[in-house]
């Protein structure tokens, strides 16, 4: 009898991942909520993205919750519900790093270079070429110092930006100045022409990109947001934006997607959205990340990447 | 008495060359056009940006005209006007490479990822994530493999794309796939996603970005020219794109420069115009490339990067 894995992917990030998953685990059957059957106890592991509590609790028997994307804060706040012996682990992705990289750096050439004013001179048939800081001079700083957030920092290192980072421990990373904790964020923002947020969403971190810390970025700074949704206070930078005081921001996440119509972010001059494309998840090399992961769970081996419960990432 | 250089930059760019040129060679003294007076005999070398001919020709003694930037055409197309001994030099420098690479990244980003799509779904209120390819598979070529275009090319392929390049002599660079003249444009044509063209303008590339060679490439290319516009066939490019064959063009560089209002590019909406800004020169570290070019000079050492006559780059 085959080994079967409970299945739940929201609707919208389906992308085929049964077509990869089942050729590169030929002796698992992967079951999807419909069909689990009343006697879901031989089930012990789950590969899931954004499920509801009551999916998961249909198998009380579950020990490893594996993410299919690199935010596991969906499934982290559903842990009280779920039993104490559940791990969760996280999609730890070479190509989404790239992925985000690229993003990262095209987003900061496009604020540092003067893009987002040229795309404004287009539309006024306007040509007004302008100087700007040598990229050695722009000061990009990056929140949350994990396994993406340290791949942009240095790829924007690797182009010739001058890369600061911020996290709890301030553990270093090779040329990028690392500041650390509460006391270190007030320095860390002082100096920053552009702030990436690439944090984990946790109870310490919701709200974070809130009108007190925009006020702690100089006068035209701008924000780049690749992390999720909750950590910005929408109408606090919509205030930022609107009293001048930031320059910009650059939108992958929201705290409803997909954004609704007539959200003020669709329109507003100094806003770019972009739809939850900063790094989306690669199929073929993340299922085979995911299928060493579990065979390493079925071997009693010890699971990678998985989520401390202290601090939710 | 100090040593005499005639100076002349283009109105527009005259970003306080001299301010860094005379504290830099504090016993020459720069003169412009106005002040040359009737006696030019002890005039040997001339600083320019786009200098009529007639300028030049004040200054029969003239042995080299550097210039103030990489391109040399507005120098070379006036040298049949010029005595024989003129030597042509070129400024290489290393920060106007980064800045064009970080344009060219920054702008290859765009289209791989869809950025402009998403940028058209935003004036739509519309969100449509969508699969892009993985950069490895995303090819860029590069046209005119010169200082400019190698490091664009090594750029490129640092952050994960498939990079060629054509150049006349196909002159191999690492990591990049090279072809080589007329018999090799068609094959490196026949599979790119982006074309970037970084050749240098002479009678045999004039005219060179036109409807046939737009043929050549796959359906949903699109075209960066950050070159000179006189390589851009400009009707053709609309064509291409009207049709559906071509899916964008970025120009930063346009046969009128500043790009004339009501000129059909400004409000094309497949078409993103810069005011020239791909590679601004960096007023001190170009200065100190072309003081110490003028040392060699005088010291009678051989001056470097100076143009070939023949080839007129």
């Amino acid at each position: 009898m085959k080994r079967r894995v409970l299945y739940f992917c929201d609707h919208g990030r389906d992308w085929g991942w049964l077509d990869h998953f089942q050729p590169r685990l030929p002796g698992v059957e992967f079951v999807r909520e419909e069909d689990l059957g009343s006697d879901t106890s031989d089930i012990e592991v789950a590969i899931v993205w954004n499920p509801p509590l009551s999916v998961l609790q249909k198998v009380p028997t579950l020990k490893l919750v594996h993410s299919l994307g690199a935010g596991v804060d969906a499934i982290v706040r559903l842990m009280d519900g779920l039993p104490d012996q559940v791990q969760v682990a996280r999609l730890v992705d070479p190509v989404m790093a790239q992925r985000m990289s690229l993003y990262g750096i095209a987003t900061v050439v496009h604020y540092h270079r003067g893009l987002d004013r040229f795309d404004a001179q287009q539309g006024r048939q306007e040509w007004k070429p302008a100087f700007r800081l040598d990229a050695a001079d722009y000061r990009v700083g990056v929140m949350g110092m994990g396994y993406l957030g340290t791949h942009v920092a240095q790829a924007l290192g690797g182009v010739g930006y001058h890369v600061s980072g911020w996290s709890r421990s301030g553990r270093g990373v090779e040329r990028v100045q690392m500041f650390a904790g509460e006391d270190g964020l007030g320095p860390f923002l002082s100096e920053l022409h552009c702030l990436i947020c690439l944090l984990p969403l946790t109870p310490g971190t919701r709200g974070i990109l809130n009108g007190e810390l925009f006020g702690r970025l100089p006068k035209d700074a701008v924000l780049i947001n690749v992390a999720r949704g909750e950590h910005l206070v929408e109408e606090d930078l919509l205030a930022s934006l609107d009293s001048g005081h930031l320059a910009g921001a650059t939108l992958d996440v929201f705290r409803h997607e997909p954004l609704p119509k007539g959200h003020p972010f669709w329109s507003h001059p100094k806003v770019r959205v972009t739809p939850h494309i900063s790094s989306l998840s690669n199929v073929p090399t993340a299922v085979e990340q995911i299928a060493q992961n579990l065979e390493r769970f079925w071997a009693g081996e010890t699971v990678q990447n998985t989520v401390d419960r202290v601090h939710g990432y």
